[in-house]
């Protein structure tokens, strides 16, 4: 079994295999689940920081001081750069090449770009399993950066232990275009580039707006301002993400919320895989006629729901490619 | 056949008839997905307002004075209460029973609750279907009353044309509790009980919330101070819930965006099925046995999910019921 044989590699270390394996995963390959149900037992060890933030707030420079940060302390760091929107993975994989030059020498560092592909709410399973990979190789820590927010990135966020939300002093991308499911998943807030005007207006807004919206009854959500070039609120950022990945392990669950959890999980990867196939199905199966059907309006989606349900074939038509 | 006899009395106006298919749909019995099926083509006129807000809010009293006003322009109201939280629905019926002696000789008028009775997840779609009941039975609007705001809540308001969330001045049901998702769900603000101390302080902080999270841009979400006894501000609030509507009327979807509704519709009741059964499943059959060990820890999930996948029995064990 040829997976079975980059897996191997994979855990003993090798970047090449690890790199084979996202790329099954990002494209939906049908191994993936043998993949992920082998390495399962060795994942549950990295601390997972999500970075996200509208686009230009300076994530990827962030992300990058964070991980010589993590660096120094000998940590070894996954990076995971999640793009939701780009239709091709053009700009992210130029600005990971920047990157790439930067940590070139450092085997403690790997990165890698995730984007659509034309899929159809599979990249938020996608960037999971991206994540337990990186996770399973050995990464101390696991850095998720993406574009937020939408309810993909809200997904995609989901895994993390700590979210960073970045934004900037231009207007737009202030709390005025702030969509509200970002102060709900914001750990910590950043005001990147606040040399600009506008930094302590926009800071003393979400200042406002975490008083009047206490979303961490036991954690208070700081406000934090940084620069990148000359570096300036970076080392707070990296101690607050530090002291949030404290707190979160304090509060480990007990054993009845983690049985749920684990049906949960279960749960949640079969109906991934039961909506992808529902939500692509266009062929001339009895399904897909019924789907065409229903979406042109000549049948009613209950309708269709019976016929579905009553006809087995149908069913295995949905899990069986 | 029982049911559809029920359903064509339901048709002819007989109310006894709609009270039997809402309890039929409340037990989630089997024949709902045939009386779904048949009554959908009935559907599509009513117009749906939900209220929301935390317990004693006065969301009732106030949905009372609102189902007076449509009564006046002669429009027949469906009410529906919804209680997640509630384990029976003991104290919202004691509730009907005084609002029906209210409406007691108003043919026009329906009011109907609904509780958990320990579903999984199983309301949302359950309201939904009531939703749909009502309004094929030819009600020219739909209220829904929801005790808010956690993810079920927000599922059941989904479908709500126009939201009005309901908040009182005092302290514990501020902003300062409110979950950040209450304010993108807002179509309409509420500060009932106006006559109470820091009503004036609530609505400032709310119009403060709405300038700086900006959640529909096309529509400028109000905040209105009311009082049930005696009357204050409860015209304006039916007035700003007309607006709303015919504000929403006017977006209409073009063709596309229907067929990929209709599609979505049909996805995520199968997936609501499926979910439900899923979450439910305790039996002694493959799949359940499945379940539990990931529950206990002993099987990782993508190695069940692979075992169910690949064995046609488990998933027919899923939908067979």
């Amino acid at each position: 079994m040829k997976e079975q044989k980059i897996l191997e590699q994979m855990l003993k270390g090798d970047v090449l295999a690890l790199s084979k394996l996202i790329s099954l995963v990002e494209d939906r390959s049908a191994d993936v689940l043998k993949i992920m149900a082998k390495l399962y037992p060795k994942t549950g060890r990295a601390q997972v920081v999500g970075v996200t933030g509208p686009p230009g707030a300076g994530k990827s420079t962030l992300v990058d001081r964070l991980t010589e940060l993590f660096r120094k302390e000998g940590k070894k760091v996954g990076i995971l750069a999640v793009d939701p929107s780009s239709p091709f993975s053009g700009g992210a994989i130029l600005g990971d090449r920047i990157r790439m030059q930067r940590h070139n020498a450092d085997a403690g560092v790997f990165i890698r770009s995730m984007s659509t592909r034309g899929s159809h709410g599979g990249l938020s399973r996608a960037t999971k399993e991206v994540v337990h990979l990186l996770d399973a190789f050995g990464f101390d820590v696991v850095l998720i950066e993406t574009v937020g927010v939408g309810q993909t990135e809200l997904d995609v966020i989901d895994l993390a232990h700590t979210v960073v939300v970045v934004l900037v002093p231009e207007s737009g991308d202030s709390v005025q275009t702030m969509k509200a499911g970002l102060m709900e998943i914001a750990d910590v807030f950043v005001v990147n580039k606040a040399d600009r005007e506008g930094a302590a207006r926009l800071a003393a807004d979400l200042h406002v707006l975490l008083g009047l919206v206490e979303t961490k009854p036991e954690w208070k959500v700081p406000v934090l301002l940084t620069e990148a070039e000359p570096q300036k609120g970076i080392q707070e950022l990296y101690q607050k993400i530090l002291e949030h990945l404290s707190f979160i392990k304090d509060r480990e669950p007990r054993e009845e919320r983690r049985r749920q959890y684990r049906r949960r999980e279960l749960v949640e990867i079969l109906i991934d895989i039961f909506r992808e196939r529902l939500l692509l199905e266009n062929g001339n199966s009895l399904f897909g006629k019924l789907i065409r059907e229903v979406e042109a309006g000549k049948r009613n989606p209950y309708d269709a729901v019976i016929k579905i349900l009553s006809d087995r074939e149908s069913l295995a038509q949905i899990f069986g490619k």
